[in-house]
């Protein structure tokens, strides 16, 4: 059965004595925990970590070993806020696809990963004490990123038996004086859900009447299946002043270990952010911007490399979700499940009856030897629900629901 | 003449409306304004930033040509904490060059730069209003970093008629019952100063005895002139528990641009830094650790690449040294100065009446066409000082001292 205690213990033990409140109050999160408990158990399966089995495409790689033998500067800093050039292609695929138009002088910089540019841009923006609403379940570095600034996060549930839709009253009645931000993931991690432009409409409004600040991670707003249509929150004018966004070519480009990312903003937030950028990182690697020139300028050219890179990727997990979804039809008696229409996760509910989200991992862990996250690790709604990705193989994702399927029939 | 005004409104027109103070209150530091203001003038010659003229070695670039090929994990995160291959040549090279013996899966993180390991280790130790000692001057992000954590800097001016030694009673005097740790850099950015085992023994204790911490920056260890012995604080075993080093792949292999150093530390701390590393990076980029595994492995082995090119660099550095300070002998009428024992730079004492840091640093730009970074960037006591990099090549050196004798003569 394993060792269920390890797990249960960590947060518990650990010696804070002297540790800032900002950081002695997190707590690490079921994400990050659970391979470190697989990583002690043979032979899993992981339908974790949200990491494809993806490789970034050669036609990138190769880009950097050219630049690697021919350029010079590979090895030295770039500027700060990131390569010009970048900056450039940047704007132009935010132009193409977004239909946006950008300052790439001002209005971006190339972080470290979304990552950074989400923790430096609340940082920025969340001072002690303020409120901000996030909805849940979430994913859970959002939530670190905000307890990091020492802010609280006010959890707004989401609507699970209307495809996760966002409570916009819920979010209306949560506002106090103390609301300094509203922190949005779409599509949404952990629940695949992908919010209307109506829904988006609104939320804009709630957030210039009440001045809110307005942080979104758009990590991936490529991958949406069905021809479902994408709203993005910078398609809005009027939020633009209160609006922070965030892009990775961890997910589009298979990218994930680069860690080169990038953030949108008014030029006044840019260069406040920037400051924390400066204190934390100096400027991104100069060899993964290359390799993110590289992927932007084969995608914002005529049918170039980088777009059939993305449809083939799009297109497989579009198969992927279908493998998944059908496996999980066989097992409604355990799990029912919402299908995602964005992401690689989905994050059904557990039906098992006295069985929390910690105690389906760690039975699908030790019993089955398949890797799951939690869902308390989501949020306060998260509870109650486990998250699978689809990021896997195929192979994978059949092996994993074979075994899964076995270890249901215990509660037949 | 340039114009100036641009330099001076720096800071002064930003809108730090609705910005958290821990980064409202930051303003941009002189070593990053002036490349800025550098750009508007055409033909400089930069002995501002810190980047040495030196290429990352071929046979790092090679090991991650090669990686790039064969080696399909190379796109994806590596755990969070660093590959474990990496950890393990960390602590091999530690042992190897201050005969410590360290765990490398507790007690090692791999960071994106030596920087992101300082932010994070700041903001986990320091609390809003604790008091952080450093001396003064010092290196100005250290001084951003602990703003950024709302901490108070308290700066214990160096004592530079004795070659920039620490004022181990100033110490004592400036603690206070608030007092959280020592901020420090060894050797030291920007004076060049190495600290003595007597000086940095002494230190230590102080901090035991009032139960600070110590954050302790080493990115410049093997940098360090005339024969000259290099003591670290991290050979004295009491101080393990409250010590916290930083060190870098940067300035060791030419590879400030592929962003990744570590941290040394207990295990207990280790364990609360990779929280907010967490939150604001998730790793450090696997292919700048794969550079960083390759130069570690040419350095621990026998007569390796690593440390010829180590040597390499160290002797051309200092001959670099030599011809900077021979240079500045012919200056004394404008300039005083320390010879630098360790880095790449020297702070020279401005000799002009009634010219300040920034009025030298603005008058060599637009008028030799020189470009330093203004003294008053590096803490109170920087005032009164420019520094100037030794980096740059020999010609690039004796360029723009040719040009600095011209616009001296001005002051004979």
């Amino acid at each position: 059965m394993g060792d269920r205690s390890v797990y249960r213990s960590v947060g518990q033990k650990e010696d804070t004595d002297g540790i800032a409140r900002r950081v002695a109050q997190i707590t690490v999160s079921a994400i990050k925990q659970m391979p470190v408990l697989a990583s002690k158990v043979e032979g899993c399966i992981s339908l974790g970590q949200g990491i494809p089995s993806f490789e970034t495409p050669s036609f990138i790689r190769e880009a950097v070993i050219e630049a690697l033998r021919s350029d010079h500067a590979i090895g030295k800093y770039s500027l700060q806020p990131g390569l010009s050039e970048l900056r450039i292609e940047i704007a132009r695929h935010l132009q193409q696809t977004k239909g946006i138009r950008i300052d790439p002088e001002k209005e971006i910089f190339v972080s470290c990963g979304a990552m950074e540019a989400l923790a430096a841009a609340t940082a920025t923006i969340v001072e002690r004490g303020d409120e901000v609403l996030i909805p849940s379940p979430t994913y859970s570095s959002h939530i670190e990123q905000i307890l990091f600034a020492e802010g609280k996060p006010v959890f707004v549930p989401l609507i699970e038996d209307q495809e996760w839709k966002l409570d916009l009253e819920g979010f209306k009645r949560a506002i106090t004086p103390k609301s300094k931000a509203i922190f949005l993931c779409n599509p949404m991690n952990p629940t695949g859900a992908v919010f209307s432009q109506e829904e988006l409409e609104t939320l804009a409004q709630i957030a210039l009447e009440h001045n809110l600040f307005v942080i979104n991670d758009e990590a991936y707003d490529f991958l949406v299946y069905d021809n479902l249509p994408y709203f993005s929150l910078t398609s809005i004018p009027d939020l633009k002043k209160n609006l922070i966004t965030t892009y990775s070519f961890s997910k589009m480009f298979c990218m994930t270990g680069w860690r080169v990312g990038y953030m949108y903003a008014s030029a006044r937030i840019v260069d406040q952010v920037l400051k924390v950028h400066d204190a934390f990182a100096i400027c991104a690697p100069r060899v993964s911007q290359y390799a993110a020139l590289a992927a932007l300028k084969a995608t914002n050219g005529k049918d170039g490399e980088g777009d059939r890179s993305i449809q083939q990727l799009v297109a497989r997990l579009a198969s992927r979700r279908e493998i998944a979804c059908q496996r999980l039809n066989n097992l409604l008696h355990v799990f029912s499940y919402i299908k995602p229409r964005g992401a690689y996760y989905v994050f059904p509910k557990i039906m098992i009856k006295e069985m929390g989200s910690m105690d389906v991992s760690l039975d699908l862990l030790y019993e089955a030897k398949v890797i799951t996250i939690p869902g308390s690790g989501f949020g306060p709604s998260g509870e109650g629900h486990i998250r699978l990705s689809f990021g896997a193989t195929e192979e994978e994702i059949n092996k994993a629901f074979d075994r899964i399927d076995i270890w249901a029939k215990n509660y037949r």
